[in-house]
C-alpha cells in the first residue's frame, strides 16, 4: 500500500552562475537551496568553501576567459564572491551575450577605488579628499592642500586589489607617506593618496538593486574593525539618529541606481567626528558587514543577492530583533590543540542561542573562517551581547576563553 | 600586492550520513552547511531533491544492506530522512559498528504503530483506544468495547508503512471497517483498528534528544490538515493553555527518553473536545510540523537534529516571532501554465516577507514541492497571516489567486 518513490523528472529552475568559491558563494548556495534553485560557482580548487557544499562547481581561474565562458555557459546570470574579474573579460562575455550581475560598467567602481572616487565626487557623494599619485610631487602637493605640514595624516590607497585591509597604508607622517608611495610607484602599483579623517566610527549602509529599478535597504550598520579587518558588526548602528540612518540609506540606493549596480551594493562609510558621512569603499556582492542579516533580517543578503540578480521582486529587510551582533571567527596566531569540532562543542553548551555560520576553511592566522551572529530582545542588551559575541569568537578562533572561564575547574 | 588565495587544506569536520534524498535531507543540507560538517545522502537517484544540492551522494536503496554500508562508511553517524530502513538492516550495521540515529530500537516506534501504542500504553502514555486486527471478529470485538453498534467510529491503519493519510482509513461505519479491514487482511497488510476520537484539532510537539540525554522542546504547534495531509502549521498553538502546552512538552521529552530517541522526535497529537491529548503518531526525524522552526525559532529542526545526533549541546528553541504560520505547497491536480519560476516572482512581488523554501521536486497532484514561512509581529495577526499563507501556497500551488487578485487588471 505504501507508495513506491518513482524518480522525479528534472526542474527547470534558474541557475546562477557565481565567479569564486569562498564563502560567500557557500552562503550564496544555502539561500539557492531555499528558493528551488542551483548555485554554479568557479572555484580554483574542489576544496574551497562552497566546492565543498555544491555539487555544481566549474573548476578554473577567474582571470582566464575559458574558465568563466564555462561557469557561465547555459546559467541564467553570472555573478560575483569577489570583485577580481576583469572587465575587459566581462567586456567580452557581455559582447557575447552572458547576463553579467553587477554589469562591468558598474562593478569597476568597486575594483577601482580611483574611478570609483571620481565617479562619486562628480555625483555630489560624500567622499575624503584624494588625490591620484603618480610622482611623489603629486604627493607633497596634495598635503599642502590638507593644510597641513609634516604631520598631515594621509593614507596610501593602492587603486586596485585590496581587501580587508591590505593595500591600505596608514602613515605616521608625510615622510612615511612618501616613503610608502615611492615603494609602490617603483613596484609599479598605482596609488592614491587620501586626507586621514577623524573618524567617530565606520559604518555601512546595505542595500540591493534589481535590473528592473527595485531597491531594498537594511538598516545602516556600525563596523568595527581590527588591524583593518572587519570584526564585529552591529545592526541597527547604535545611536544613529533616524535622519542620518535614512540619509545613508537614501545615498546608497541613489548610488545604486546611478552606477546600474545590479545585487547587493555595500557602501562602507566613514562617520567623522562631527557627524559627517563619507564613503570609504564600495562592494558589489553579499558583503561581510551583512553578515548579520543571515539570522537578524527578514531577508539575507544572500537571498536578495539572488533575488536581485535574477530580476525578482525584493524581499522584506526589517530587522527580525531589535538588536543584532555578528562577530567574525579569524584564524588565531597559532592552531588550538583542540579541533574545531570540540570547540564548537563547548560554544554550544556555553552559548544555546550563537548562531554559528563556518566557512570549511583550513584555519591560519588572521583568515576569516566562520561568523556568529547574537539576536537581542532589547536594544539595552547591546553590551552584553557585544562582550558575548567577542568571547564567542575569540573562543572558536583560540580554543581560549577571554573571560577565563573554565566549565572544568574545581573549586 | 593582493595576496594570492593558495589552496586550503581540507578540514577534518563531521561527516553525517543520511538515508533518503526528499527535501528533509537537503534542508538539513543547508544546515549542515552553516555547522560547517559535510552530509552525505543516500538518494534513489541523481535528481532526487537532496541529491540535486550536495555533492555528497551515494546512489541507492534503503533496503540494501551493500548500499546502507556504503553511505555509512567514515560519517560519524548515520540518520534518518525517512523511517523506511527495516529494523534487521539497521540491526547489522550496529553490530558492525556504525552510529545510527536514531537505533533501531528507538526507531521502531515510529515505523510500527502496533508496537508503538504498546510501549506507549506501558508507559502510561494516552492514546486512543485500539486493538489489533488479526481477523474480522476482532474488529467486531473491539467495536463492541466502544460501547457502539454498527455506527461505530473506528479507523483501520496499516501498522507500517503510512504517511501523509495513507494507511490511514475513516470508515463511515462498521460495516465499512469490516470491508476495508478485510480487504487489508486478505492482501497480507497487517492492520489496527482504533477508536474514532472526537477531535478539536490536532496538535504537534516537537522535541530533540542527544546521547548524552540532553532534551530540547520548541512551543506546541498546531497543524491542519486536509485529506490527511498536512497543509498548515501554526506556531505556537493558538488558544492552548500553558499548562497543557507544558504537558505536551514533556510528555514528548518523556517519550524521547523512554524510548531512547536520538535526534528529532515529533510527538503528533490529537486534542479531543474535552481537551484530552492522546498521542496519534510519532516521527524520529526532522518534520513537517517542525518546518515553521527554519524560520520562526532561533534553532531550526534541521540544525538541531544534526547537533542531537553528533552529540552536540542543543540550540535555543525560542520563537522568534509572536507568531508564525506555515503553509505546505502541494502540487495542483493541474500543472499550471506559469512556471514555478515566473509564480515565484509574483509571490515575491504581492507578499516581500514571505520565506519560501522550495524542494526542487517536480510537481505532482497533492506532492509536497515546497513550503511558506510567514512571521507576525503580534499573536492579533493570526488570522490575517493564516490567509496569507494560504493565499500564498495555493498561488505557487495553482498559478491562481484564491481571492481573485490580479495585478494587471485594468478597472
Amino acid at each position: 500500500m505504501m507508495a513506491v518513490p518513482s524518480t522525479p523528472t528534472p526542474v527547470l529552475a534558474p541557475r546562477v552562475a557565481m565567479v569564486g568559491g569562498g564563502q560567500l558563494a557557500r552562503m550564496t548556495h544555502q539561500a539557492a537551496i531555499a528558493l528551488g534553485q542551483t548555485l554554479r560557482v568557479l572555484a580554483t580548487s574542489a576544496d574551497e568553501s562552497a566546492a565543498q557544499v555544491t555539487p555544481d562547481v566549474v573548476i578554473g581561474s577567474h582571470l582566464d576567459l575559458e574558465d568563466l565562458r564555462r561557469v557561465a555557459a547555459g546559467a541564467h546570470v553570472l555573478t560575483f564572491d569577489h570583485e577580481h574579474v576583469p572587465t575587459d573579460l566581462l567586456d567580452k562575455l557581455v559582447a557575447e551575450g552572458v547576463n553579467v550581475a553587477p554589469p562591468p560598467s558598474a562593478l569597476v567602481h568597486a575594483q577601482d577605488k580611483f574611478v570609483m572616487r571620481r565617479r562619486l565626487e562628480a555625483l555630489g557623494a560624500p567622499v575624503p579628499r584624494y588625490a591620484p599619485v603618480d610622482s611623489i610631487d603629486d604627493l607633497d602637493a596634495f598635503a599642502r592642500t590638507l593644510g597641513a605640514a609634516d604631520d598631515a595624516p594621509v593614507v596610501v590607497k593602492a587603486v586596485r586589489g585590496g581587501y580587508d585591509g591590505r593595500g591600505v597604508w596608514m602613515a605616521r607622517d608625510l615622510a612615511g607617506a612618501r616613503e610608502i608611495a615611492g615603494k609602490c610607484l617603483d613596484d609599479g602599483l598605482p596609488v592614491l593618496v587620501e586626507e586621514r579623517v577623524e573618524l567617530r566610527r565606520e559604518l555601512s549602509a546595505l542595500v540591493a538593486r534589481s535590473p528592473f529599478g527595485q531597491g531594498a535597504a537594511w538598516p545602516v550598520v556600525q563596523t568595527v574593525q581590527r588591524d583593518g579587518i572587519c570584526v564585529q558588526v552591529i545592526a541597527p548602528a547604535p545611536e544613529l539618529s533616524g535622519e542620518s540612518a535614512a540619509a545613508a540609506q537614501r545615498l546608497a540606493l541613489r548610488l545604486a541606481a546611478e552606477l546600474g549596480v545590479v545585487g547587493v551594493l555595500a557602501v562602507e562609510l566613514f562617520e567623522t567626528t562631527d557627524g559627517t558621512l563619507l564613503v570609504n569603499e564600495l562592494a558589489m556582492r553579499p558583503h561581510n558587514s551583512g553578515h548579520w542579516t543571515m539570522d537578524g533580517s527578514r531577508t539575507s543578503q544572500f537571498e536578495q543577492h539572488l533575488r536581485a540578480v535574477l530580476d525578482y521582486p525584493l524581499g522584506d529587510t526589517d530587522a527580525i530583533a531589535p538588536v543584532t551582533v555578528m562577530a567574525n571567527v579569524l584564524g588565531a596566531p597559532q592552531l588550538p590543540a583542540m579541533s574545531m569540532d570540540e570547540r564548537l562543542h563547548h560554544l554550544f553548551a556555553r552559548m544555546p542561542d550563537a548562531r554559528v555560520h563556518l566557512y570549511g576553511k583550513a584555519e591560519r592566522p588572521g583568515r576569516k573562517i566562520g561568523h556568529i551572529n547574537f539576536l537581542g530582545s532589547d536594544s539595552a542588551e547591546l553590551e552584553n551581547l557585544r562582550e558575548r559575541a567577542e568571547l564567542a569568537a575569540h573562543w572558536l578562533s583560540h580554543g581560549r576563553w577571554a573571560d577565563g572561564w573554565d566549565p572544568h575547574e574545581h573549586h
